[in-house]
């Protein structure tokens, strides 16, 4: 790793981390960014040394608040800055007398107001003074491992009925990290994946990115080792070139998938106003995600679902496509999507036909199961029959990925089969996915229980298709670069780790 | 109303039904069938006379069995036919000899495994007698409101853990009605509705449809006060040019949303294996969707996210919406998704525009929220601000629908603007969806408030885009048609009633 990026981890794992604007003030971004540090120290998730930078305070929930982080005794490695806007150079003038490594601006009020120049001085005394920083007018960082935890939105909220509720949840610990231009999107994301149960490795949100941008970052989580997906929402790219450099060298290891919003001229006239983003021509960003390998979302439910996909599931070695079903009408929805999203759903080879008019003779299947592709055990269908047919797909060595659409309300269909197909799986490097429909217990207790078995499970049969079209875009990707075979080899080493 | 369709409404209000293939054994679908009818009727939901048949019992659940419909004493209504395949013709034979008017055949076995002989004897003995019937392979009919339930799919499933779960739920009774080709994507529709809470009138699966089909039963639901939205699954469309003329009919007085599948070769050619269809080019069916006013979907959620917009809200009189958010990154995803569909996102009026510098002024908005299109009331955003900002574009002529997209974690959006926003829109007859991102409490709360509301809510800005857009595009429809304000007075009417 080189050194700029080895800069970067005091972001993520501080020995040391000051807060400054910290305060008692319970409605303040300082005091919730403070707590979170002070919670997650005495739960001992949080190791490293914790100061509070308060010139009117002498302590804060029994933490001893300095003045200024140049009182601070011995070495400092990273600072939080949670003060009005025009008191930062200050702050970051006193962070370079102090030597830190990483500042975090939480503050807003700079570029996205107009205030260029504000955040010009920031950017110089950073510069000079060798400090890596992100934001300004961000959220910062949140790493489930190391308990550091700068997001000041309220956890929880208290209705006016009197009833507290989640809020902004955490999602629990995984291995996709989440980097983010978009604040809001990225509190977004994190409750939508605390109530999915997908796990997170980090979260950053770099807002204004005046220094530290999404290229830098994505070097850095090549080489972090909690994360196997990063999944990045952009309004716009500054440095193309070395964002292009970057995302080409770290899709070869780790799958990349992108959200761009302001494509169209609404859209990009909105991120204008909204981060001063110049979003360019919506075509070019296609064309550097193409080039780069970097899986480009259309919308923020196949962000998610390409997203979990990936961080579960090894990349499809081809576009090929098996379809089991017991519904006939959503195994075509499903067929539909696949092609409309250029996989390929063909009839199966003679030998695999054989094996499923094989089942038939002997019983195993409906005597009117189809055995084209979908196939479809139909509403007489078993646990035992997706068990067979599945097991019929992944022997298949034409077969590159397999979409199971185990519909829970036909009167045999149980819950048992999902654990004899997981349990197959874990003898294939091929990919396969789940689905489905419905929105009560029993559909949400499948769906559940695929994703406890790292079989990713959508709520609809297209949305399991992209699910799959992500695995095979990014497997085509990794042929072409020639890195499938190394790729496939260590997903499934810590596969087997786990 | 015709007298061919005043003959389906025995489907959904017989005055009295017989089970034909009611059996005391627990898994058999002519037991779950009968013990609807007997539940619904103990509790009084369905009023109508009820009979079992079984030559082999003697009562079943507390009910006199009949040896044949023929022997049931007086005059019968609808027959409901559980039996196997080979069988169904004699009953249907009963059935004529007891004069019925309607017959539905849940059994399988017919055109859908290639017997298409047998389904054609029973074609010609309905015909012959004047009998109007369903399916076969079929689920038949449930009315939320008759207690007519034919639904055979286990409600509850016993998990391996001996928990009992719902597995095929009722949704509550509402204004939707199902028309479904695919039983087993009715099933999960109804189960997707149900968890989401939206309100059904009527159910409709038809399988093999060898009599009534989708035009005849538009044309039923086009009479029925209960229904206010007609959701269609399809695999193939038959009797191409009476659909047409009936459908013409129907959505100027009600919205038809449709999906259509069997899009590509390789899900056409599944669908023909499901039950037979040939779907023909999809591009004629677009075509036919489109001349009918009739309301494509391009997947399972766009499908229930119109069917739910069209339901709660009235359609808009032109492209041009206006979007309000607290979240920068978000906005921008709803403004590209409405403007990718068709709609437009342009900047308000110097009227509007003043209206917000106004609240600038007064200090009610933040100095740098955003009132280009979209409004951003940035992260700073209040209650009062959302209020604010939606009273002037329901007040601008120039904007014709609303998507507002109330992010619940910023520090001070609580739930109570969504009362508010809910109490103006009471004022006027322009359409407003609302999104809030997320899935841990906060963000279901709110949806659900929005959703009680029958301001319809959904968890991705570009879900919302799409729901407006069924708006739009409904709208224009009905404008093309010159029965726009005929069905905005009808639509605010029934508004008022409620």
């Amino acid at each position: 790793m080189e050194e700029e990026t080895r800069k970067l981890s005091a972001f993520f794992k501080p020995s040391s981390v000051a807060i400054v604007g910290a305060t008692k003030k319970i409605d303040k971004a300082g005091h919730v960014i403070f707590k979170n540090f002070v919670e997650n120290k005495m739960r001992g998730v949080f190791k490293g040394e914790l100061y509070a930078v308060n010139p009117t305070e002498d302590s804060i929930m029994g933490v001893k608040c300095y003045p200024s982080v140049t009182k601070i005794p011995g070495k400092l490695d990273s600072v939080v800055v949670v003060v009005p806007a025009n008191v930062v150079p200050e702050i970051m003038k006193e962070a370079a007398a102090k030597k830190v490594t990483d500042v975090v601006i939480i503050s807003s009020g700079f570029g996205e107001v107009g205030n260029h120049e504000l955040e010009q001085q920031i950017v110089d005394i950073a510069k000079q003074a060798g400090i890596r920083f992100l934001g300004p007018n961000c959220l910062g960082v949140y790493d489930s491992k190391t308990g550091v935890d700068m997001l000041f939105l309220p956890e929880t909220k208290v209705l006016a009925t009197g009833d507290e509720v989640i809020a902004t949840p955490r999602p629990i610990p995984g291995n996709i990290a989440i980097v983010t231009q978009s604040g809001a999107f990225g509190a977004a994301a994190l409750d939508y994946l605390a109530g999915r149960e997908v796990g997170v490795s980090k979260f950053v949100s770099f807002g204004n990115k005046a220094d530290v941008n999404e290229g830098e970052m994505l070097r850095y989580l090549l080489h972090d080792s909690e994360t196997k997906v990063i999944m990045l929402y952009v309004e716009d790219i500054k440095d193309g070139q070395e964002f292009i450099r970057v995302a080409e060298t770290v899709t070869t290891r780790k799958p990349v998938v992108a959200i761009k919003s302001g494509r169209t001229d609404a859209g990009a006239r909105a991120a204008s106003s909204h981060t001063g983003a110049l979003a360019g021509s919506d075509q070019i960003y296609d064309a550097v995600f193409e080039q780069t390998g970097i899986l480009r979302a259309q919308d923020m439910d196949e962000f998610f679902h390409m997203g979990k996909a990936l961080s579960m599931q090894p990349p499809a070695s081809g576009r090929s496509v098996g379809i089991i079903t017991d519904a006939g009408g959503p195994g075509i929805m499903a067929a539909d999507e696949c092609v409309l999203k250029g996989l390929r759903v063909e009839r199966f080879s003679e030998r695999t036909m054989g094996r499923f008019e094989k089942l038939k003779a002997d019983g195993k299947l409906p005597q009117f199961a189809s055995n084209l592709n979908p196939v479809d055990i139909t509403g007489s269908g078993t646990d035992e029959m997706f068990e067979l047919s599945t097991r019929i797909l992944f022997q298949d060595p034409e077969i590159c990925g397999i979409v199971l659409l185990g519909l829970h309300h036909t009167p045999a269909v149980q819950e048992e089969y999902i654990d004899k197909v997981a349990e197959l799986a874990e003898g294939f490097d091929k990919p396969i996915v789940a689905c489905d429909i419905g929105e009560t217990e029993m559909a949400l207790h499948t769906r559940a229980r695929f994703d406890k078995h790292s079989i990713p499970a959508y709520s609809s049969p297209e949305d399991a298709a992209r699910a799959m079209s992500g695995l095979v875009r990014y497997g085509l990707y990794l042929k072409k670069k020639g890195c499938f075979e190394e790729y496939i080899r260590s997903f499934m080493q810590s596969k087997r780790k786990k």
